[in-house]
């Protein structure tokens, strides 16, 4: 094999393709990228198993072959050439000698066909979305799935398409994240569980630009994300996802709206009076004058005031001030609108459009 | 005792004492900050028993006092108010009322008279640098101080006033730096050892402002660092300094000249095929060809070749690649110089003015 690129080129391809790296395994051949020139197109392949990236990249092919080469040296050596052309050649012995400028690098490579190559995809049932709503979505909804293996359902994401809209959904047993995209076109119902870590890789690869699309294409066990040059495989996450909709309600006692980044700033003044260890709840103090936010913990005290329109009963409830800050520094809209029933009841964050439902569980207090 | 402030300026003068709150310590009142208003100016005091800072910080007295408050807890608090006025008053119980807006906290505080001031020094011997001067000098040399007790005068660097010459030297068995600045003024003779913690820390908090000045007070056993509102003391290391002059020389049978960054780049790239464990020299063979810069280890190899300026002998020498970096990484010259005698002794990269001399010791290969 004799490839050249120009590293720029390269060094995003292959920053593109590390997101499929695992950071431990115990499979050396997984640690590595494949770079396969073997046809007319020039494509590096990673693969962890659960997700796959494959991406194009523009060079020229002197020699056709393949090769797959460690895949942090790899990047740490094209990040430190200079910028200028890159050339890749492979020997009988499997060497990878990489030149540019004056600087020849000979590192050990593995056979290409040691690596396995993504899954075979059907392309039949897709949607189409901008890069900036996938990456949007994601944000707005990955801070609510489930950390632990516990419940493998709760690690990943609901994408569900029904009637050209795209909801995607996250929960974790004390919140549930709901945001909903209306698709610019016609799609078939689909109805698929997506890892978690699939999600928050393909985060950072997409650009999030507005005008960029990314087809998404469903199978009954793969999702594929294609954008651009590249193209991520990743498993599904197997079984029937929770009915989410059986645990919203529009009914409240109490409404009040509120200027988010005030009612922002003021929790994340109270956490700074909590240590990891103690769980003190954040009280909330709704009246006809307003809104206390009030904290009492080991370290000391805080009390606020916010100003607020309020409909409905006067209520005190408390919450574990995380779920809020999270929900909040996702949310956009300089007001927001929080509904509540009494204090052992969900609070619902949620717009008026139906772009967005954050449900909280209080603590008791 | 009650005061107000800026909430910027507050928080300014709380970043700069910090530096000298220690990390861990046996003694809680050291995690204070002392906050002293019992005479006409209110001053923040930090104080680990090696290094101790002082500022000023403009406010209002409304009521004298002081108090000793929990460094982190303080600093935190005060970041994430609001921009406006701050007002801080104590109780009875020694509790801290930190006022914002809207924002009440109330916190523990402890006697201010639990707290350690900061020694009385003498200030007869002085010499004035700028802030920028004082910056650089600390960042040019404080690298090659050791990292372990071991040997406790290698972890302070010399400072030398001489003929109205500042000199500057670390070293830690392995190589020497020494930077040397002309002082503006006539002064008298010091010698001094100061703790290489001490220099980090004041160079976090120095501006770096050419047209800043700072006074640097010189006693038997402290230093003191006066700059803005600013006063940072430090004990001494206490021991007679290495004799550097005498592992200098000027004598050389090969000298270079090359560019820097260049040889800079190349040795970076060298050390990407070294890990922590392995300790592989990087070889350079200086030839009237030029110079070719090579290393071999268990990951692969490297070879590059850099255009030099060469005079005298050809020579073939191995270096920690560390130990090359560091020093280049300092020196703002586009051009280098390097002399070397032969393959076992000392190499020197020095400028011909006599600002800077790096000694660096070669590996045997």
């Amino acid at each position: 094999m004799k490839l050249s690129f120009e590293k720029s080129a390269l060094l995003s391809a292959i920053s593109i393709v590390m997101k499929a790296v695992p950071s431990r395994t115990t499979m050396p051949i997984l640690e590595c990228i494949l770079m396969d020139a073997s046809e007319d197109e020039i494509k590096l392949t990673a693969n962890d198993m659960e997700l796959g990236i494959e991406t194009k990249v523009a060079g020229n092919i002197l020699e056709h072959g393949k090769i797959a080469i460690d895949a942090k040296l790899f990047s740490e050596i094209v990040r430190k050439l200079p910028d200028s052309q890159v050339w890749i050649e492979t020997d009988d012995s499997l060497n990878v000698i990489i030149n540019c400028e004056k600087s020849n690098f000979k590192i050990a490579g593995k056979p290409g066909d040691e690596f396995s190559y993504l899954p075979y995809i059907e392309r039949d049932h897709y949607i189409s979305v901008s890069q900036f709503t996938l990456k949007e979505i994601i944000r707005q909804t990955i801070f609510s799935i489930a950390a632990n293996e516990n419940n493998k359902l709760m690690t990943g994401e609901l994408f569900e398409v029904k009637d050209d809209c795209l909801k995607v959904v996250s929960l974790d047993g004390h919140r549930i994240s709901i945001r909903n995209v209306q698709l610019k076109d016609h799609y078939e119902d689909e109805k698929v569980i997506v890892p978690g870590k699939t999600l928050t890789e393909i985060s950072k690869i997409l650009s999030g630009e507005t005008e960029k699309e990314v087809l998404i294409y469903f199978t009954s066990n793969h999702i594929l994300f294609e954008f651009d040059d590249t193209v991520v495989v990743s498993r599904l996450i197997e079984g029937q996802y929770f009915n989410v909709n059986q645990m919203l309600s529009n009914d409240y006692e109490t409404k009040l709206s509120l200027n988010k980044q005030e009612f922002l700033n003021s929790i994340e003044r109270a956490v700074l009076l909590i240590r990891e260890s103690d769980k003190k709840p954040i009280i909330i103090t709704i009246t006809d004058n307003g809104m206390e936010v009030a904290i009492r913990s080991a370290i000391g005290s805080l009390q606020e005031e916010i100003m607020i329109h309020k409909e409905g009963k006067d209520i005190t409830i408390g919450f574990n001030p995380k779920f809020l800050i999270d929900a909040l520094r996702v949310i956009d809209d300089e007001t927001v609108d929080l509904y509540m029933v009494n204090s052992k009841a969900p609070c619902f964050i949620r717009d008026g459009e139906g772009r967005y439902i954050y449900l909280i569980l209080p603590v008791n207090i």
